[in-house]
């Protein structure tokens, strides 16, 4: 058995998210189907890092499947390209240790919220951001966005599932939130060990509320005092929100690519 | 009697192109009807600084027409962007002398034509990039660009409008030819007095010819002495095309727009 790494870029305006669901057009469904036929089997299940919501998009997105025959990566690379939509792609594919699980093996992640604050909307953005008419306290907004960083109880900025589940575990460890401002528009990078369902986007939501003086910024702690998400602000949009990239430790992608045979 | 200078940005991906035709949605149409419906009159003509093909951008297209009545410029710019479709925007409206023109007082323009040179696609660019898989020689790229710079006859450069007719003179001036490489992308970068139809399409066709070891670089000066369109090379999409800049002796925009009434 051979464990293949996928790294997966995509626009999500046109897609109910990543993850499979009957009736619905998703990002998942469309890789396996690509998979698939190349690789002539039934069915074909990959794993994601995590799921994004419909109309989220990814830079990186990483998923892993297993098939019992070495396949040429090359070939299998331009093949599933071929084959999947223009807005979907498949950036690399890596053979890697057998133990590799794109979800439970991610060690941390990156997303980028992208906000954009000129009055009148850049038409090749309008996909990409959140149009933000308010206008904004960019000082108050560094203030809000570093009372994130560290380790929080987050069960008032994670929504249930579709399933109603809720995370066991609400803890995450955010290390880094940053704001970058260019020009008209607002980058809000995020780095942690994990992240719960809409938490990205509710976070932003408060922050936004904060930055804009609907909310006073000790609203903050006393969300993450009363673990109680029907306290919290509205969620961002999802077309501003980009997974950017998924860490694993250095050891697990380690490759050995380089005796594969051609695709079968 | 005033006249209003509209810098406008649209994604030319579902649009016929600038001009107005007959059964086609264009994006002169639609800003013409806007006003319409704003101003309140049967039908209201714009003058572009030109023609953009179907599938090419732009990120700040000019365009002027004639109104009796002062208007209040900010409520014209939100209502405008309040009706047209999200993948045109017009970014400023000004009062600028009654003498302005769009197309004649225009001194200069400047496009960027964008590559894309990784195999795989960046889904995020697909409809602003020409995916070029042939592997380019960007010193040669960069010699052949320079041969373009200076006053030239491109009438091999230049194809005949939809209406068979080709310019009186087709002599223009090139200021600058930039080729700007960025990881996997190119931007070639026009600055000039003024471009024939397809002239900048054409000349990157030939570029890439030439890039790519398919023509010689002496080629290039055949074709500016053939004269003849039908010897050239294939023209490159129109999606990597941007209208990027249109320039205007200075005096002619200084705008006396503080003195303004409110939208009738």
């Amino acid at each position: 058995m051979i464990c293949y790494k996928l790294t997966i870029a995509y626009e999500g305006t046109n897609y109910s998210g990543w993850q499979y669901q009957f009736n619905a057009s998703t990002i998942q469904q469309h890789i396996q189907e690509a998979l698939a036929r190349l690789l002539r089997k039934e069915f074909i299940s990959i794993v994601g890092s995590g799921r994004t919501d419909a109309g989220v998009h990814a830079k990186a997105q990483i998923a892993h499947f297993r098939h019992p025959e070495l396949v040429d990566l090359n070939i299998l690379l331009l093949s599933l390209n071929g084959i999947l939509p223009k807005d979907i792609k498949v950036l690399k594919v890596e053979v890697v240790p057998l133990h590799f699980h794109a979800r439970y093996s991610a060690i941390g992640k990156e997303y980028h919220y992208h906000i954009y604050t000129n009055r009148v909307m850049d038409p090749f953005r309008r996909q990409y951001c959140w149009h933000m008419y308010r206008c904004l306290d960019l000082d108050l907004l560094k203030e809000a966005a570093n009372l994130f960083v560290g380790t929080h109880d987050f069960t008032s900025f994670a929504n249930e599932s579709h399933k109603g589940a809720s995370a066991k575990n609400p803890v995450r460890t955010i290390y880094r939130l940053d704001v970058i401002v260019e020009n008209d528009a607002i980058r809000l990078e995020f780095e942690g060990n994990g992240f719960l369902y809409k938490m990205v986007r509710n976070i932003v939501g408060t922050l936004i509320d904060v930055a804009s003086h609907k909310k006073p910024i000790t609203f903050i702690q006393t969300l993450f005092e009363a673990k109680d998400r029907s306290l919290a602000c509205r969620a961002a949009p999802a077309k501003g929100l980009f997974m950017q990239r998924v860490i694993y430790p250095d050891l697990l992608t380690a490759s050995p690519s380089s005796t594969l045979s051609r695709l079968n």
